[in-house]
């Protein structure tokens, strides 16, 4: 019996986005690397920050993204950068995600093992958050950043704040790293027939987790300027659990309070194809499917 | 600047379903070959008949098909075989199915390259069908094969069934070959909440392209007794022009001049992710979306 591949994503966010060079170097041991394959790279210049995605098999994938995480230390001084976006470590944050054959508790075993090992070999304190979380203060990223590099000297001196591996202080160059499980994020955007940004606003509180809506729903209004209309636009975060379909079929009948309709929807980025066709197989009322009847699916086996 | 890789997928169909040795020896050379998957293998006791489907790129799948054939002209004797299903030769036709970065013309070509090797190798005669087809009377497999193993030897000799390739005589134990490219076939059916055929096959003349339906579609009413209810049971012959929702909705517009539902479907075998994911992207009303998008397109580069 052949063993089934196992597919897993990483998602590092290494902060450094303005110089090529560097960039290159961080992302060199993600290419040319049996049974790893860099799908994408993505810099902003105001946001200083590069966003690498890669699949691969868990084994060499975990050495690849040791070895990015070594050049992103060795190469990034965080006492000199600057950028939009929050950041507490010149490698930021790591997530990992299931894609083929993967359990979730086998994700966060490989995030596991990636934080033991970065922090062992360049002296980095490491957070575990999402899935991997130690405790439920520590899951949500945002909570885990805040202090920022700045800050994050004296945050990981509290208690609550002792990172899960690695040393009690920051790296004075690299500062502190996220790593974690997550589910695959699909940025799914409906949009609406009206100007009018409360609409969306107010569409958006009733789908969401947050206020009441879907469990693995993030949404927020936003007005599409050049259009004249508005959107809800969501992060699904769990979409073997929260369908694509659902949040759409739940903006529809919200909308309907308003005399409002939905005119369209934008997907932004990757989606695994299991998302879609999910969503197929409920409009179609497919009965009795399976993804194994998806001759790609098999392709992949 | 990397090459992307050529699938194609082949389902050829051979006139063995009872002798599993013989089974086994016909799909050896499609197992452990780089470059080449086999997907699954099916054979039917009445029919007699073994359907193989083999996924690969286009070189080392040509050479894994040439074999398989040399291995049932050698093993399989026509003379003494009997079953339900329509044959004409020990192999009774290859299909070839363009799946990733393969244009039509190139199926076409490779359809062209094995019917050649093997007439030569095996001194076969070998007709071209389908996209293949060297003439609109040979499209047809149907009309290809009529007259079956005990009439082929006749009707070969008529200077409109001339051969494409190989001698102008059957083969005396293994008769004649089909060869050509086609689409990805759906089998696509939907139930409706009646228990009446004749609407079933009334609806089924309607979306069919016989009949003045839709142009890539194949349709007849079906009876599924033991839920009492019929289906409009379908053929999807080439899904990216003729999509799986259209045929969908167009069942439903028509049933309701009965009072009739859909109340749910089926897809049979195996379905290209495409099939499904353009589907759902209509329902969703998704904007500019790519299939570069989908994340397994990307892995499958």
């Amino acid at each position: 019996m052949e063993e089934k591949k196992q597919l897993v994503e990483c998602v590092p966010n290494f902060s450094e986005g303005r110089d090529r060079d560097i960039m290159e170097k961080i992302v060199e041991p993600f290419r040319a690397k049996e049974g790893v394959k860099l799908l994408d790279y993505q810099s902003d210049k105001d946001h200083n920050r590069m966003v690498v995605t890669v699949v691969g098999q868990p084994a060499p994938l975990k050495q690849a993204v040791v070895a990015a995480v070594g050049k992103a230390v060795e190469l990034i001084d965080l006492r000199k950068h600057e950028g939009q976006h929050p950041r507490m470590g010149a490698v930021d944050v790591v997530p990992f995600i299931p894609i083929k054959n993967m359990q979730m508790a086998e994700t966060i075993d490989l995030s596991r093992e990636v934080a033991a090992e970065i922090s062992a070999s360049y002296d980095l304190p490491v957070f575990l958050y999402e899935e991997s979380a130690s405790a439920p203060h520590r899951k949500n990223l945002a909570a885990v950043r805040k202090g920022q590099f700045e800050g994050m000297q004296e945050k990981i001196s509290q208690t609550e704040w002792r990172p899960d591996f690695g040393p009690v202080r920051l790296h004075p160059s690299a500062g502190a790293v996220a790593v974690g499980a997550r589910m695959p994020l699909v940025a799914f955007n409906v949009n609406l027939d009206t100007s009018n940004l409360h609409i969306a606003d107010s569409i958006a509180r009733k789908v969401r987790h947050l206020t009441g809506g879907l469990r693995f729903c993030k949404a927020i209004g936003v007005e599409l300027k050049d259009r004249g209309i508005v959107q809800v636009s969501m992060n699904m975060t769990d979409f073997t659990r929260t369908a694509l379909y659902r949040s759409m079929e739940l903006i529809r009948i919200e909308a309907r309070r308003y005399g409002v309709n939905v005119v369209g929807s934008e997907i932004i980025g990757l989606v695994p194809m299991a998302a879609l066709i999910d969503s197929a197989v409920y409009y179609l009322g497919v009965e009795d499917f399976s993804m194994e009847q998806v001759l790609e699916s098999r392709l992949m086996e």
